[in-house]
């Protein structure tokens, strides 16, 4: 085969992918915009507080603009023991261990505390990372049906290990829903298995002063529990971390591939991580802010008559009749000053595509009505159900 | 079982590992101190330079802390997108895509160009973010002795699949040694297959004004020739990215999953390795300057009677006794100001620990010296042969 035809393989899958509505494509975005966002994770809208960005360009001067090397070599300063510190006290841990992103702290946390002895039990629209980890453990899985605790239980109770994980997100993201993390902390206890919740986007909009859903289920500190968050949604910045039992940490110290072959997180972005700690520290009551304006925003489009998902934290989502209707949908929306995002599969769990919404603590009321009004406005026949 | 002992095959394990000599401790270092550094990644010594670190500070300043979301979603800005653009252009290839760490790239590149239709084919020695790629990337997987191009070629002749990858470092990582490239590139021609390289430890140091391994073999911008690289190196910042043809990267956008769920780079590190990479255009000696501390650094530790790898780039290993005398001799090196790598199982791909050195540009032919003889006064008996 001439060299030139080696990826003739991808031109089939591109079209594959054009005749099904499913071709991505980048829109970089400028520093500044009018646009109103209610795509991003940013939802205690600290990417852009100056104590947060002033903190990142103080450290990128103080400590340079990497870590340059592993965490276990020349990659852990200071500041990144400093957030580990914070991190674990906030939300009510023993210790905690920064990776250098949400993802690679999942693929950490997962595949560490699994292997070829444990059994994995998970709910099927657990986020990617996770997944990811979950293939690369050599466990056993059982994926089961979305939020279904008896289908849990079921396969913690006719596993052939030992040892078994469960694994789940805490906020779905894609929907934005609560998973039950009591009843799975239970069945958990009553089948000797330990519990790995990612709060990614629980943390800093769930729980007492944004301490996450882990922390609201009284599950933080307890000797069985396993948390993962990033630093990149609540704490607008970049990075992920794992919170849990001393031993858990050290054992990641010591095992986790993501960790020991990955550079540290760079220092302006632990240091925004642990200034965004502060300023939710130092404002309580950002977190109500995101639930009032997402509780808005989801009630102002269910009485438009839209598919919408109940508000439990920043995330809702509103379907559409198909992938072409999502992105016309979302490309009408930004024609009018409105970004939000537009999932089509991989990205779905259920296949079926949609708007993700997203709100922030800095939006105002008046914000998502406009919001309101262009989603209304731009709405692809069969959208509404009413 | 009582929750207390979930997680107490873990403290089995930590006693295996100490019998072993193999736990690690994170030593968290401060902002500035007057040790030799002989261990970071920062090839160039560029994660300090005021060019670099300023851009990344002002980046924060203008951008915010970080990209807020997917690079899909809001993740991308016109940072991102120069950045793809100068790396492609620099390097020699159509196109580019920036990813949050040099180990992400590596997993969206090896599994979106592979899959179960697919054959891979690597070096047993292959940094352990591509072998994690391997894993999840369901395709057959041959890992073969190190740098045995026949049984690369036998591994492909033999195949069942009509399309294969070959993975493969250009300099790997532990000891610094070089891939034969062209002589991969022919046999993956002569078998249909594309060629997979991480760059990692190449950019910034090899090839015309530190263009990289890929260039310096001609194989930049051919269209079976895919190279990933990280910006946590010669950069001196944090990141990783993709440079290939425009079909491969746009493949990459549509269907790597540690793109799509992956929040994009902070624009402080993105601003940073922009900056970084215009003073590496500036100044196109700084390669020189790595290779000629490396070379003096391996053939004085190699008089000593070391047992020294050959420097091909800026990375060299020294073998040690054992683990524990690999630790022992890294923190003698500690005591006397001097910073080197100590890498034991799993991080070395032979189960041999030693010490990883590492130069950088801005060292000195005297930091040099001096480190050769903190080295030799704390060598542990039986590590010299001499
Ligand atoms: C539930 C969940 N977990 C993990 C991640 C990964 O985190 P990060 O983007 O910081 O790598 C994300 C988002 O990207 C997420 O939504
Ligand atoms: C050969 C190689 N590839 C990839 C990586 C991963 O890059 P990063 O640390 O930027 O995630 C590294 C180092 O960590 C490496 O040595």
């Amino acid at each position: 085969m001439p060299p030139e035809q080696v990826f003739d393989w991808l031109d089939a899958e591109a079209n594959r992918r054009a005749d099904a509505g499913l071709t991505r494509r980048l829109r970089p975005r400028p520093a500044s915009s009018t646009e109103l966002d209610f795509a991003g994770n940013d939802y205690l809208g600290l990417a852009r507080d100056k104590r947060v960005a002033g903190a990142a360009a103080a450290a990128a001067l103080r400590w340079g603009a990497g870590s340059t090397g592993s965490r276990l070599v020349t990659g852990s300063t200071e500041l990144h023991a400093e957030l580990e510190h914070e991190l674990a006290r906030f939300c009510g841990f023993q210790a905690a261990l920064v990776f250098s992103s949400g993802f690679t702290a999942n693929l950490g946390a997962v595949t560490a505390l699994s292997g070829a002895e444990s059994a994995i039990v998970t709910d099927k629209y657990i986020h990617a990372s996770l997944i990811e980890g979950c293939r690369l453990s050599r466990a056993g899985i059982a994926a089961v049906a979305h939020n279904d605790v008896a289908a849990i239980k079921h396969a913690l109770a006719t596993r052939r290990t030992a040892r078994a994980l469960v694994v789940t997100d805490s906020v779905f993201s894609v929907d934005g829903d609560l998973a039950p993390l009591n009843d799975l902390s239970t069945v958990c206890r009553e089948h000797g298995a330990a519990l790995l919740v990612d709060d990614a986007h629980g943390f800093g909009v769930l729980g007492e002063g944004g301490r996450g859903a882990v922390h609201a289920a009284g599950l933080a500190g307890e000797p069985d529990v396993v948390m993962t968050l990033t630093l990149s949604k609540s704490l607008g910045t970049q990075g992920g971390a794992v919170l849990g039992p001393r031993r858990v940490i050290k054992h990641l110290v010591d095992t986790a591939r993501s960790f020991i072959f990955d550079t540290g997180l760079a220092p302006s972005s632990a240091a925004a991580a642990l200034a965004a700690l502060g300023a939710l520290k130092s404002e309580p009551d950002l977190p109500a802010r995101v639930l009032s304006n997402a509780a808005r925003l989801s009630e102002q489009l269910s009485d438009a008559g839209f598919r919408v998902t109940q508000p439990e934290a920043a995330v809702i989502s509103v379907q559409a009749p198909s992938p072409e209707d999502a992105v016309a949908w979302a490309a009408g929306c930004a024609e009018q000053g409105v970004r939000v995002g537009c999932f089509r599969p991989p990205s779905v769990p259920d296949g079926i595509s949609r708007l993700r919404l997203t709100v922030r603590a800095d939006l105002s009321e008046s914000d998502v009505d406009t919001a309101v009004k262009v989603i209304s406005s731009s709405a692809p026949p069969r959208a509404a159900t009413s």
